[in-house]
């Protein structure tokens, strides 16, 4: 089966294809094999990525910087549940919906409410008098009349509620945007996602959920 | 040198070479091959992105996950007509300012104001008595003096509608950011972008605008 | 039809051998040799970027669209002076803790402090007057206590300035988002980074800094 004759040459021969071959499947291997020499005449940064080298501080575990983009984007909607007017935690909720959250190694979450007589914000994560504070706060900076009663706004079509509601939207925000590290929100430990409803009666509200970063 | 006989070898080792060579050429093949035993094995998602199989809903048209990158960034910077103080709808021309909006699949607008007496924001696009109220309903919260007329700022040499005008720009904020999807603004029915000017004298506005996000 | 001597036949093989080989190492040259033919017959831009061709305003330089994707994202965490209640502009803070923005041609930095009684804000940079009555005017939005000194809160258990820090943390924002262009910050000319500290004591706060865009 084998050849008669030049078995020495055939040996080598396919040998060297062989290594060529597997080289061909792992550039990674040709690449090292070419620049090692270098590396050994010039023992610099030379084989580290150019922007990444400057300012890695490897021993900072703060610190990320991406090593090659893998870059992924998702985008959702969700519904809140109906609720009328108070301010509500809604984390729980949008992990359970962004599952995805997971798959980021650095990223970030935009969430954003396609009305606008409520809110999103971020805010304490604990005590639920924090949360009714917070909307008796804002009922007393945009209040529905004067103080003696008198009307203070000229849309009132939709109500009294209507008008400061769109105020309190404008001064809150309708979107928050979350740094994602790990698969986990970068959240401090006492932050929580709000969802304010600034109007008295339930209302269903709108999120669109748009995730952007690297694969972990 | 060369072999003599062992035509039969040559032609296994020719054949077995341009197979390795193709395969080198397409590793998707390869990898195919190389997973195809295991897959009989184990007859799971393996073989799937792992990042899409598991939270995909392919009958769900709110959902979006990348299939693959093809990242683009588009910046620009616009000028908001020169106006006085007062709410102003700006949806239409920013619209027409940023035509590329179309080109992107799912991503986010950033428009971001480069001055500290005005604001950007997200609210109400039909009832032009709601803009009027949010300027009026401001100047409550941010008087220019106090209730006897008392001065209430250090800062005054600009006049006293400047003072005011940096805290409301604090309130409302310098930038909104808004999702993309499908090459459209992912807006509520309900919702326009506003520019609102502080300053009582006509000021002229310089906007960023910042697209990025996945080609159409 | 096998060959018997064949040493011209195994020249030729191993010359084509080579080629294929360095062809699958440098994927480029093949492509390049496989759509040559192409190119010379059908001379168009069918080798430029699609999206670019059609928007590119080279003439404007108030104008920027990615060439080609090269997306890079940069997050790190850092923390600032500890500080009692106050404005204080941080521009040159988070310019020295983010020399990363350098290495950007086109891009976006978002700031996000991890904390819910203080904020993060764009402001004048230059009178720290303004900073001052910054202050002042929203301990009158939000006080701590009613006209007659009477208690507002349900929550005080951390004291009275606690409630209003959250207040005023909603009101502000935790993060910005602000443009990178060519390397800078896009800001205006008296645009600065503000924190706002709203505690009366001293706190130190975390600030995570994520940063995507093109590389310069």
């Amino acid at each position: 089966m084998a050849p008669r004759t030049a078995p020495q040459v055939s040996s080598a021969t396919t040998l060297l294809f062989f290594v060529l071959v597997i080289l061909a499947f792992f550039p990674g291997i040709f690449h090292f094999l070419w620049s090692f020499p270098l590396s050994l005449l010039f023992p610099s940064p030379h084989h580290h990525h150019p922007d990444t080298s400057s300012h890695q501080n490897s021993h900072d575990p703060d610190y990320y910087h991406s090593p090659e983009p893998h870059i992924m984007w998702t985008q959702k909607q969700f519904t809140l549940p109906s609720r009328a007017r108070g301010s509500y935690l809604i984390t729980d909720q949008v992990l359970k919906e962004l599952p995805e959250i997971r798959n980021y190694k650095v990223g970030l979450l935009n969430l954003f409410v396609q009305h606008t007589s409520c809110a999103l914000s971020l805010n304490e994560n604990w005590d639920e008098d924090v949360r009714a504070d917070m909307s008796d706060t804002l009922d007393r900076i945009v209040p529905e009349a004067g103080p003696k009663g008198e009307a203070l706004y000229r849309h009132d079509a939709e109500g009294p509620d209507d008008l400061p509601a769109h105020v309190k939207s404008a001064l809150i925000g309708a979107s928050v945007t979350i740094p994602i590290r790990d698969g986990k929100l970068a959240l401090g430990t006492w932050q929580g996602i709000w969802a304010l409803e600034f109007r008295t009666a339930k209302h269903t509200r709108k999120v669109v959920a748009t995730i952007q970063g690297e694969k972990a």
